[in-house]
């Protein structure tokens, strides 16, 4: 089962990546473009083939590892599901 | 209108940050995970409402900007679509 993670920073936290992209797409001319945000999309493919395990799995990596919950939120969206 | 873009490498493309996410899971005991990759996911705030102005705008940053054509791919997604 293929497996993706959005992880983005929370609400309020400051995103400098996020700045860099807006303020060069307004030096290059792209108008009309206000909050930008980076985030990260990491893609799975785990062995795993009940949904609700491997929702459970993910959670975990995402808790111990993908994501600092301090300052980030993750989704998880499965393939089959 | 919001947008967001998915920034992926293509297939064939090494990825060292999906490689070692992979190898830092099976470390931490998470059995059964296969390939990793890791891309980005950009959210932009737009003020063009047409959807289909909006697109094309997007296709246009992603040329310039946000994606490296010669090794990755981008997918666009936007709100009222």
């Amino acid at each position: 089962m293929k497996a993706r993670v959005h992880v983005s920073y929370k609400t309020g936290v400051l995103d400098p990546q996020g700045k860099a992209i807006g303020m060069t797409l307004a030096n290059l001319g792209f108008a009309g473009v206000g909050d930008v945000r980076q985030g990260k999309l990491i893609e799975l493919e785990l062995a795993e083939s009940d949904a609700h395990k491997a929702r459970k799995l993910v959670e975990a990596m995402c808790e111990k590892l993908l994501a600092n919950t301090v300052i980030e939120n993750y989704a998880i969206e499965l393939d089959n599901e």
